[in-house]
């Protein structure tokens, strides 16, 4: 892994206990997708992880810049073609006070795991379950911070059910999913909320949502209530580690008749061709 | 400090990049002061962060159990009798992965800085300024956990604004403060917000509620809102580093005529008695 400037054993990656994101959940983070040692969208990951950045005023280093160049050498280090790659940038240590610290120098990790070739497994478009979930997160999700304890137990709930996420409502209009973007399809239309403040842009979603014009689905950003989404032809989850996913079940009962339907397998197929093509796989 | 069963140096203290309180926000802290050697109100405190980490689904280790015999022969190890103490568990270091891991072992820390004497600075009541916030935190703030990023900016925005302290509203209803609770005193009565789910249930906000009634002063639990905060008698804010404070001025206007009133005097000096009291200074 990385950290600071150092490539180094994972054994070795330690972090001040007075990090500032290990105090406060005072960073953000991005997770990423390497496939055939080419990083999935990276300059749209990097432009977000600024973006979060900028909202916390704090500031964007050199370093923070070379990120996608110190993931390449990271995974040619590590011979890992396909991974999983965590980006996390924090304020940085200081002696415990809420405000800012005066010229803190921020903290940047890299973390990567290793995941299957593309072609093994995420070709085939996975049928999920997943729960309802009231979103008690804070005001501000559409920062990728690491406030991410609600998520947590909201995963949990999931896994607790037998499902395998959370989908977020706030007084029954629904947001997005712990991990996810959520989307449905009905009488052929391509339905979510608009990447407002209360959820995450998902550059999966995003890119989804320009593959679905290109076909020319109709596209509608707008939202929606826990009826409309049980009440769905289809229901989608998208995101870097998911793709895209059919959510067959909610609350136990079936999203139409309980399988993946044709616009999850359109879109999905799409995905995983523009994957291929950008990754210089196909 | 002390960290996970060891007494160490505090430049060797140094946590798992994958510890979920620095990935997620996955844990939960308490800030105590010990004067002359001994914790103020060290069991209520332990108690809230049992209950915190019950909240969590974090099980309660023996080493949180002697949380309170670590701090004490740290503080006797450091020679430090006045301190600032800070503990910390968290869920433990595992994968990430947003569900619970399996078996982990939480991480349990314990920080202290040096505090000067209370009779040196702390007797004297402070005036201090404020200003509002909108309230953006999640939905479990009665949870002392992690998740302090909204408290971190609101903290910062004070700060900017030539203030010591943010007082949070939620549309209006004051909730607390980013890192105290707000009573406010009017016609001779003490009015605070019950310790509902919305807010920490502050030991020095129970404290002095407790000596409050002990004085014979009326005191109502129940919501206001900013603009009976800004109309009060008095506005107080109390926790465990602040002890109690008197708003003199919020967003720059003089709460009343902008010095600290009767109400505010009164409370310190039985809070300050009762510390001393307790700590055998008396």
């Amino acid at each position: 892994m990385y950290l600071n400037g150092r490539f180094l054993p994972r054994s070795e990656a330690r972090l001040d206990v007075e990090d500032r994101g290990a105090l406060f959940a005072d960073g953000v983070y991005e997770v990423l997708r390497a496939y055939g040692s080419r990083l999935y969208l990276a300059d749209e990951h990097l432009a977000r992880l600024k973006r979060s950045l900028a909202a916390l005023h704090i500031q964007t280093t050199a370093e923070v810049d070379r990120l996608i160049e110190i993931t390449a050498e990271l995974l040619d280090r590590d011979a890992r073609p396909e991974a999983q790659v965590y980006w996390q940038v924090t304020r940085g240590a200081a002696p415990r006070a809420r405000g800012f610290p005066e010229n803190p120098r921020p903290t940047v990790l890299v973390l990567s795991w290793p995941i299957e070739p593309l072609a093994a497994h995420e070709q085939h478009l996975a049928g999920v379950r997943a729960i309802l979930q009231p979103d008690r997160r804070w005001g501000r999700c559409w920062i990728k911070s690491l406030m991410l304890l609600d998520n947590v137990l909201a995963a949990q709930a999931a896994a607790e059910a037998g499902a395998d996420e959370a989908i977020y409502h706030r007084d029954g209009i629904v947001t997005e999913g712990s991990a996810t973007n959520v989307l449905i399809a009905h009488r052929g239309r391509l339905i979510t909320r608009p990447a407002d403040e209360a959820i995450l842009a998902g550059i999966t979603r995003a890119r989804v949502l320009e593959l679905a014009v290109e076909a020319g689905l109709p596209v509608e950003q707008r939202p929606f209530d826990t009826g409309e989404l049980a009440g769905a032809d289809e229901v989608m989850l998208t995101g870097t580690s998911t793709n895209v996913a059919a959510v067959t079940h909610l609350d136990n009962r079936p999203i139409a008749d309980g399988h993946p339907g044709p616009m999850a397998r359109q879109l999905h197929a799409a995905l995983i061709a523009d994957i291929l093509r950008y990754c210089g796989l196909a």
